[in-house]
């Protein structure tokens, strides 16, 4: 059964503030469900049709509340609910500023939408990037839209937020901190390296000045043919899948 | 002034059938109209408030509807609407079976998501793909959300819709058709042409058994590192980002 207490808290949310406030956020559907149980993100609760009784067993989980599909259609964000609905506890990751001096990480610069975010964080996982530095103007990591574009990915990158001009100007000068703009260099050519920072901007404006200049490399993804009057720009999620696919091209 | 005729057209093209109907379609905000008016696309009718009259007048449009913006919001589809509307015309190119022996195509095998579609039309402009081969069953590209999501590509971007299988068995033997499988042989090694054909499938299915019996080239974008625990998949239009920058970055 179901409580009024819990669909209250559920619905609540849905909204940034309310997140912070219980510290947890919300994941549907079963893919994302068992991403999450297998991982080390804590469960605060589970609300499952009666399907998952025998997957909820396996995983130890003695206290789900189980519901028929009418109930939960009544807690769920979703349109079509997935038959089961996951209340997680926030990841909390010691920010590490020595990180990016041993592998390739991402930073977002104020990317609002939270579909791009999420597939942001899908295609850091499929490129075994493991932090994302977002500022903190970036949309939440926990937003449900964002939590459900990561098919699962938000269990094993972790994302931080900071002050980003700030956050670079901390980590080793000798670290490079790479940008795409449309005056770069040709990313299929220049020299790219298995360690530092990947900068991809704000949806409509790009990169903002106070984290260009702190970049020291300047790519360009280049369209085809050159000088073709084609799309102005690539979606920022786009972007950053041919920016990440390119350097792990050449480490492979 | 706004005719209650004219909103009640506008609102019946969200729907497919209706579009199909009247031979319509609905673009939004001043980018992607002027993409349109620049295009041989042919416009079938304008309504803006009143700072686009001196853009209009550029254009040569003489009977534009001009509202305030709450009359444009009447019409809109948009949450926040953009100040200008344009109904034009739906293209009709002719099918030449012969244009991918000469040049780089994409084919779309049942994507389902409107946003997906709009962003692969907007990769392929990028990277100077100039025909989209669908499947009848990929989602319509005059869909609302669809057009928005081209940017304004939807102007240079041809869209076919055939069926597949057939339509593949009808080309030259020779070209080489492209298609991605978790399965399929690393794409930063494999021989990448030209011309021919890139499939991409369906969200959750993937590439059809029947489309798949006519690849001849079958691809995989490794992750990273290898056999690591990751993502299972990427998302279409990310999958379509990586293998088009793949096979443009080979050619420059």
């Amino acid at each position: 059964m179901l409580s009024k207490n819990l669909i209250k808290l559920i619905h609540s949310l849905e909204m940034k503030k309310f997140r912070k406030e219980h510290n947890l956020f919300v994941a549907e559907g079963e893919k994302l469900v068992k991403d999450l149980l297998t991982s080390a993100v804590e469960c605060e609760k589970i609300i499952a049709t009666e399907q998952f009784a025998g997957m909820l067993q396996k995983f130890g989980i003695k206290d789900a509340v189980i519901v028929n599909e009418e109930e939960l259609k009544k807690a769920s964000f979703l349109r079509t609910p997935q038959g089961i609905i996951g209340l997680f506890k926030q990841k909390s990751t010691p920010l590490d500023p020595t990180v990016p001096q041993h592998e390739l990480c991402l930073a977002l610069d104020d990317v609002q939408d939270p579909g791009n975010l999420g597939t942001i964080v899908r295609i850091a996982d499929w490129f075994g990037i493991k932090h994302i530095y977002c500022s903190n103007g970036t949309v939440d990591v926990y937003n449900p839209k964002t939590v459900q574009a990561t098919m699962g990915a938000i269990a094993r990158v972790e994302i931080h937020y900071v002050e980003l001009p700030q956050f670079f100007r901390e980590i080793d000068k000798s670290i490079p901190i790479y940008g795409t703009f449309l005056n770069g260099e040709n990313i299929y050519e220049h020299k790219l390296s298995a360690n530092g920072i990947i900068i991809m901007g704000n949806e409509g404006k790009g990169i903002g000045a106070k984290c260009e200049k702190e970049v020291s490399e300047r790519l360009h993804i280049p369209n085809y043919p050159k000088g073709c009057e084609t799309s102005e720009s690539l979606n920022v999620s786009t972007a950053t899948a041919i920016v990440c696919s390119e350097f792990r091209r050449r480490m492979s």
